[in-house]
């Protein structure tokens, strides 16, 4: 390996500054995804199960999302009982993709690097910390 | 839409236990999947500007990652000058790769959920919280 050596790649290229904080916690990344894939949205209960989160913690984390912009909560009443409905709104699912795409990046980078074998062998000239 | 109508995925189908939130945080996303595509491991200097972290960002970061056994720290000189090197562990490879495929699973999950055009009309008898 020659001195001096350039860093292969540019500065923050591992800093994926698009996976957006709101939506990569995980329990909201599951709740959004699921909203994305329900366009017409879901209502409390079904997403709590998807999501298997109990009450106080989507609740929480609708929150979270309802003040970002990023859900639309209804209320309404289904088979004679009040619901309430959760949808993405339009931005939310616009910032949603992007997150997605960047999540795609982070995917395609870890599947560039999957070693050959022996590549893990110990490094002559160091010490472990 | 049927009355009492199932839910048509089985429960928890977003929850994503498989999202291990040692690597899940964003910084520590960055720094592990940046140690998975060097997998000689790389200098700290180095893996602080590719993920753009400050030097006690970075350092407390890989404590956590140390202590989880998924990273390992090794102390050597490189062009005369005192060096850190981080690299994962076979087992921080092993969980890594684990975390991407649920990833990937997200990834998918999200594309099928692109919506056709008028999904996100208003739903009838429903209003807004």
């Amino acid at each position: 390996m020659a001195k001096n050596k350039k860093l292969p790649q540019a500065p923050g290229r591992f800093a994926y500054d698009g996976l957006d904080r709101i939506i990569h916690e995980k329990a909201r990344l599951g709740i959004v995804t699921s909203l994305a894939t329900h366009p017409l949205g879901l209502v409390f209960t079904d997403l709590k199960d998807l999501c298997a989160l109990t009450d106080g913690n989507l609740s929480r984390h609708l929150q979270i999302l309802l003040e970002a912009g990023l859900v639309e909560v209804w209320k309404g009443t289904r088979n004679n009982r009040p619901q309430t409905l959760c949808r993405l709104t339009d931005e939310g699912r616009r910032r949603f993709l992007e997150y997605i795409s960047v999540l795609e990046n982070v995917v395609t980078d870890a599947l560039a690097g999957k070693p050959a074998a022996g590549d893990q062998s110990m490094i002559e000239g160091w010490s472990p910390a």
